[in-house]
């Protein structure tokens, strides 16, 4: 039946057909009415509506990669084919092994690779788990992930080969030059031939959306690496929920400084496609050349820890941007210099709060209309709070600590600001499991909660504040003292770029604190041979701001701060460094 | 435990303490990682967030209501109880009787109650189903709704109790006057009082996600009308989607000219509280206070049909606006000329497309960078298209009819532009039942898919586009000839405001097209005693646009055209006359 009428117009342009991404035959047994929920069709939305749309563009280097909506749903596709012609199963584990950062004094390299961001949807596609694994692992600890995780298959960057020990399982490598003879893409072109161009409709969706999306190893800091699994269905809501908080949109380029290994990339590849936003990865970043991206590529959001945020702002090709950026800040409480310093460069900053245990943002520090009233030091103490529930998050709670472990009562701690209880989350973006873990499961799931580990207070208005990790309190003459609000009180300091406080021991005390102290470059070489008097003069500063049992009793200057991978500074290496004083 | 530190800040204004809108204890029995999806705890959330920020605005009445989050929340709770108390279990319905729409020739006079929106969160939250009744229904269909629905209590407002026949189920009446005395707000007091103070914590959640949310009987222009159960799941994902595709936020300010009674208001009532907006209801609406609104009350949103927007934008109080307004247009495709005339004023148009099966809105049309470069009238052919799958929508298809009853297989038309089909949806924002109508419901949901009754063509660009409900359809001589195609070339004549064509049969041709129009009001005049002119004018101007099979062979000046409670034309009462010719 053909109709006559006005509807037969076209665009005048050379209109090049959107792909076929429809994967409806695969999910002809489904209900009409309830779909499992899962971020991988997300790209075929994207790909149906926007085809011919920059999906994600990997300028910097020797060839570089842009790609369409319509193209990377081809090669997404691909990917898939690819892993169920290499005898991966539902369920299954695909290890993905790329370097995402170097730490190089104050210097962050950053390595992106396309093919990460690829598995986020061609492995679920698959039916399968993503299992990133990060780069800075030593090779003994890639193998306990590959052995824990069981993967069956392992995406790796040339460079990282070493990582590997014996193994049999089978290992793709890729040499990021998005060209034949690429063994990468070799592997997406013999996907392509299995497909036998059956397309999105050969492919079954996974039908049950609590199914297992990705696998993420802690770092770790103290014991073995824990597994923590996410879900279909939570990593489809924490996305939306990164987009609505976020405000991305179709008009948006998120440039990838935040780590895509850790948490998922807190869902941002997927959040980006729900959104049919523009991507942009990097395989070597420096500071320069995130502001040649924030200044010429029309960048308007990204992520990152503090510390990535005081190098941003720091770097002499900083300057004010023509228009805003959003930076969402993660990891630990920005500072009041910190934001006064992004918003000077036009950056504004949203603090969120998670861990990879809640596919990272579960809180978000509100601003409230009234603090437009309020000085830039009173906004930044309020805009330090981890905030309330995120969009697609449901309770946070502060409780008072379980009696024993059969304590299944929770006991809210009063909202006086100032009692200090551990936070607790519950709701679809808490992970599903530690993998292959149920002992520490059901330890992380008492009381029907999961248990951060974090311990805050619980501000009148509703706001959660962290005050520390439980292990980073330090017990000073039987007063607690939050590590957390020491430093932030030792960075007012002029001279000041970073510090981090641990405890230790004190004779008389029981502990005290230690600061750990890098300064400002242009204020270093007055201090250089005068670390005494930068010590009293910081306790001198200490002493207006803080009661006496929370002022560090040594400050030591250092050179750089022990970090991991995702730039949170290592307490335990300064631990380290206190127990041989 | 204490900690000190930093910490202690507190916001220096006279604080208001957040409501205590946890519902923690209630839902201990959930995983700590799957919660049921139901869209009542947004306002839970915005609660705690922004508790002194406006949420609901009902300003044009003798006693104007001004809600804050955190009072409307308390209100919500309040209705929870008292529904409870009056013997509510969950599953029951609650019909809620409240007049939207009058239909005075060009002025439309809608009466929005708050206590509609109400129900919206407080029939949910005590785990009921919401019935919005329209008040533009004789009382014997009122009954019929009633008794269908089962509906255990029933909301109204003062002026419509003649709606209601002699009936057993319990009656709160609503003065709209926000005061003690008036029953409605007596019944909320009884309910906090029967609260014994539990608050949230003493409510429980619905534990299935796919339990039932709103009840809402379709106009039902032939036969008896249906009742469209959607679920709570449903309701969840279409309320986000509409704030993702809306782009609402906290700085939005959404006027409820939608009839709120229809698919749920399409889902805002739960979608601007999701985003932390502010709404603005009223009780007696006409264009000029729109005008008022949209000038001096900060409004960014709002929704409405064609019909309704060409009233906006022809109005004398309308102006270019300070700042631009989103309009979200469905019932039917916008014209180039009410496109322009939107643009004109600062009204950016966003053309969506769906029934009350599918929550409204299940596809939009997605404007393309491309289109920067087409004239209007090229942009405005492209924008009348129904487009692709919304955000948290799935599949949208159109197939070619089923062979017979029993046929489930699914052809697809080819993406020719040209061929008409049916369109066919699928996902969660699908429906979940004709309300104890199994065979209804079984035909509806033929081949695993909804079927939508709606004809189209699909597009190469994957654009769908619908060009007539079935039975609107005009077979002229063995040609289709969509009397949606017809009415947008026939209302592209300066002097026509508004155009309605169906089939007239016709000795030769079987049928032939014959158009209903209203004239602008500034042209009337000359064609007052000239019908038969204008006629030949309309025609031979359609002739430069249409083959002739469509064009109209008859033409009728009429002084308004019917309408259904929604501003849909309702071509049935043009039929009758029809007939009569």
């Amino acid at each position: 039946m053909h109709v006559a009428g006005a509807l037969d117009f076209q665009p005048t342009r050379e209109s090049i057909p959107p792909p076929n991404v429809s994967y409806q035959q695969s999910v002809l047994g489904l209900a009409p009415n309830v779909h499992p929920l899962n971020p991988f069709p997300f790209i075929l939305r994207a790909a149906a509506v926007y085809p011919d749309k920059l999906a994600i563009a990997h300028p910097d280097v020797k060839h570089p990669a842009f790609y369409t909506y319509a193209v990377w749903a081809q090669r997404i596709q691909n990917m898939a084919y690819g892993l169920i012609q290499a005898g991966i199963r539902p369920g299954d584990r695909v290890a993905v092994i790329t370097p995402n950062w170097y730490d190089l004094h104050l210097l962050h390299l950053a390595r992106m690779k396309t093919f990460l961001v690829d598995a986020h949807f061609g492995v679920l596609a698959a039916r399968a788990i993503v299992t990133p694994v990060n780069t800075r692992l030593t090779p003994p600890e890639v193998s306990y992930i590959l052995k824990h995780s069981g993967a069956k298959l392992i995406f790796i960057d040339r460079d990282f080969m070493h990582l590997i020990e014996n193994t049999n399982v089978p290992i793709i490598v890729c040499h990021d030059t998005g060209r034949a003879g690429d063994p990468y893409e070799s592997f997406l072109s013999a996907g392509r031939v299995f497909s036998a161009e059956k397309g999105w409709a050969g492919l079954d969706i996974e039908p049950d959306e609590n199914a297992g999306a990705v696998l993420c190893y802690t770092s770790g800091t103290t014991g073995r690496p824990k597994g923590v699994l996410t879900t279909l269905r939570g990593s489809y809501l924490a996305a939306i929920g990164n987009v609505v908080e976020g405000q991305i949109s179709r008009e948006s380029t998120y440039l990838w400084i935040l780590p895509m290994f850790h948490a998922a990339g807190w869902t941002y590849p997927w959040a980006n496609v729900f959104a049919c936003a523009t991507q942009i990865t990097m395989r070597s970043v420096d500071y320069p050349l995130i502001w040649k991206h924030f200044l010429t590529s029309g960048v308007t959001h990204y992520c990152g820890a503090p510390t990535v945020q005081i190098g941003i702002v720091n770097d002499p090709a900083a300057r004010p941007l023509p228009r805003p950026i959003s930076a969402v800040i993660a990891g630990a409480a920005p500072t009041a210099h910190l934001i006064s310093q992004l918003e000077q460069k036009g950056i504004k900053s949203v603090h969120v709060y998670g861990l990879t245990e809640t596919y990272g943002p579960f809180t978000r520090c509100y601003d409230q209309p009234h603090w437009g009233t309020l000085t830039l030091e009173q906004r930044a103490k309020l805009m330090a709070r981890q905030g309330q529930s995120f969009a697609t998050a449901q309770d946070v709670r502060v409780v008072f600590p379980p009696q024993d472990e059969n304590d299944e009562e929770l006991r809210d701690v009063p909202k006086d600001g100032r009692t200090v209880g551990e936070v607790l989350m519950r709701g679809n973006i808490v992970m599903k499991e530690y993998f292959r873990d149920p002992e520490a499961t059901r330890k992380a799931f008492q009381g029907g909660h999961f248990h951060s580990g974090d311990l805050a207070v619980w501000h009148p208005d509703g706001v959660i504040q962290v005050v520390d990790r439980s292990k980073d309190l330090i017990i000073s003459g039987g007063e607690n003292a939050s590590s957390l609000a020491i430093e932030l009180e030792l960075s007012s300091h002029p001279h000041v770029l970073e510090v981090s406080v641990v405890a230790r021991s004190h004779p008389k005390w029981g502990e005290r604190p230690m600061a750990f102290v890098l300064l400002r470059p242009e204020h270093a070489p007055k201090w250089k041979d005068n670390h005494d008097s930068f010590a009293s003069e910081l306790i001198r500063h200490a002493r207006t701001l803080l009661p006496g049992f929370a002022c560090p009793e040594w400050v030591q200057i250092v050179d750089e701060l022990p970090k991991t991978s995702t730039g949170k500074i290592l307490k335990t290496n300064l631990r380290k460094v206190v127990a041989k004083l």
